[in-house]
Order: structure tokens, then sequence, then C-alpha cells
């Protein structure tokens, strides 16, 4: 690293994380695909040189947002899978673990979501994506092994809708605003296990 | 209309609706504002002004790829609105319906719902989306109030998650692959209404 470099990486504003922060909320505005790199340098109000200091193309930027939302999936599966106890149990963690995430990264979880494949950054994210949901699936089999969860659907089905209603949370959530994360996992746990109906007595 | 511009849209492959199908694949793909004319073009194997000889510009072909999912969902939504009965059975038809329509017009639904309001059709489009998710809200208003549904949580934050679930569909479904959106639409009323779990004698 140059003196140069530093002097600029110290400058209020224009560090890394921020020109992170700044990016994904442009990403998730106009679509990566739909962004310049001269859009974010307007946005930062910086120059396209200080944004090359701290990365080296659109895609590296892509490819630490992304990171930022998977590592913190990934550290809630690594917790489950060091669980023991009914898959139940496991799957309420893993729900709940990913709410939280959702919540405190809300703009990079959005942006994973989108996600299409269209470059290599965005496959890798994919592949790491598509790991999280094979655990998913995993622990909804053996609830329903283990006679907790119901039977008469397609556990990969079960799965996806579960984590559908997890992730439709971005659709609607705002960053710092309302409920705390573990009041919006219990809502979406009390819907997705228990359901909607109330259940009277005949 | 010129001869030559009927002797154009008489060509196989060349109508609107195929422009339109290509187009709405292409902006799921890339997003909406990375993908230009001249992509759409390529992808079609036709010349530009092929195109322009069917539309006026790329936002107008996004407001008729969007108007196919809304009118679907609105037409759901005007059925919803001439029923009687407890609301519990017009809401369980509206989410029928919405995954129905869903089902049959996968990639339009697709496109809606990542519409962010960065222009005025994409802003028309949500207001329309408002509309219909207003009637969701008061419907689960109702059910609540009629006993049917479970009261400990807030019906906005109920209507966004069960449509939520719906929506999740379009991450994960295939056209034309799979399950009749009947079967698909039951299966989302049961996890939503009766959840996952097995509720055993104790």
């Amino acid at each position: 690293m140059t003196t140069g470099a530093t002097a600029r990486r110290g400058r209020p504003g224009h560090d890394i994380s921020t020109v992170l922060a700044t990016s994904v909320e442009v990403f998730n505005e106009r679509g990566f695909d739909g962004t310049s790199i001269d859009d974010l340098a307007r946005r930062l109000k910086i120059s396209k040189s200080a944004i090359y200091h701290h990365v080296e193309s659109k895609d590296a930027l892509l490819g630490l947002a992304l990171d930022r939302a998977l590592t913190g999936l990934e550290e809630v599966a690594k917790h489950v899978r060091s669980l023991d106890g009914p898959a139940m149990d496991r799957l309420d963690t893993l729900l709940r673990g990913s709410v939280a995430v959702l919540v405190e990264r809300l703009p990079y979880v959005t942006l994973l979501l989108r996600v299409r494949g269209n470059s290599e950054v965005e496959r890798q994210a994919l592949t790491r994506r598509r790991r999280l949901d094979r655990l998913a699936a995993e622990l909804v089999k053996q609830a329903v092994g283990e006679g907790d969860l119901r039977p008469d659907i397609d556990p990969a089905v079960t799965a996806r809708l579960l984590f559908g209603m997890v992730n439709s949370l971005t659709e609607w959530l705002k960053v710092g605003r309302g409920a705390s994360s573990a009041d919006i996992a219990e809502v979406v746990a009390a819907v997705a296990f228990d359901g909607l109906r109330v259940h009277r007595e005949a």
C-alpha cells in the first residue's frame, strides 16, 4: 500500500465500508447490470479512481457485498449443524437465525436474492446459496421423518415455501425501522409452523 | 399502417406477442435497466427498427409486460370483490386465483415483482399492485374480525407474509414444468392456513 493510498483511505466517508454500503444501495435501486461505476462515483461524490483504489471492478464490489450476506447465513448454518436434538428445533433455529441475518444485513441479503447467475461472481454466490437451501431441505425431511412436520407436502417444496416467506421480508422491511429481528422471527415461525387459521372446536 | 409494416408484422416470430415474451425473458435475466433495445434486437434476431415498429420505447414494452401481469391479478380481485360469504373464503379464493395467474403468466409476474418505481411506468404499476395488496389486507382484517384468522399478528403483516409466500414461487417455479396451478395453490393454502407442524395429541 502506498502512502497516498493510506491517506485516501483515511478520508472520512470514503472507506471501503461506505463504498460498499452505498454501492449495494444503488445496485438494489437500479439493478446491478443497470449500474455503472460512473453511477456509483456520482452517488458517493468521489472519483472513479477513488473507487478503483478500493476494488478492481464492479464485479469485485458485488462479490464483497454478496459475501457479507452469505457469511452471515453460513455462520447460522454452521451453528445449526453443530446442534443435536429434534430436526424441528434445528429448523426453527435456522429459520430464526436466517431472519436475524436478513434484518441485520437487509440490503446485502436483498441483493443476494436478486442474483441470477449472470457472471462468475454471481454463480459462486448461487452455489453457496444452494448449500444453505440443501441444509433447510434436509432438516425439513428429517422433521417429517420424526413426525413433526406434515408428510403430505414434498419436503423440498415445504423448505422453499418456508424460506420463500422469510425472503419475502426483503420486499417490505425497512432498514432500522419497526420490530426487532427476534419479534419478526417469532411471527414468521408462528405463521409457518402453526398456520394462520384459528382452529375452533366444533 | 403501411403495407410494409403489415408485411413485417406477418413474418413468423416477429409479432408483438413474441417481441413481448422474449423481451420479458431478457429483462428477467439481465434486469430492465441493464437491457438495451440492442440486446433485445440481438436476442430476437431482428433489427431495432423492427422493434420500434411495434412499440415506441423500452418503457412502453415494460408497460405492456406489466399490464399483462396486472390485468390477470386485477381480474381475480374483481371476481373476489363480487363474492359474498366469509372473508376467509374470499381470501382463499384470492390466494388461489393469484397463484393461478402467477403460474400462467410466470415471467410477467416475475418482472412485476422486481419493479422498484424507477420510472413513471413502474410507479403506475406499483400503484396498481398496492391496490391489490390493500384488498388482501382488508380480507385478512375481516377474517380476523370474523374469528377465522389468528388475531395475535398484525393483519398487514399477515397479508404480506401470505402473499410473500405466493410471490416466492416466482423464484423456483419453471414455466410449463411440474404441478398444475391448482395443485400448487392447494399446497400454498395448506401451509399458510394450517401451518407445517403436525399437531399430535399429548
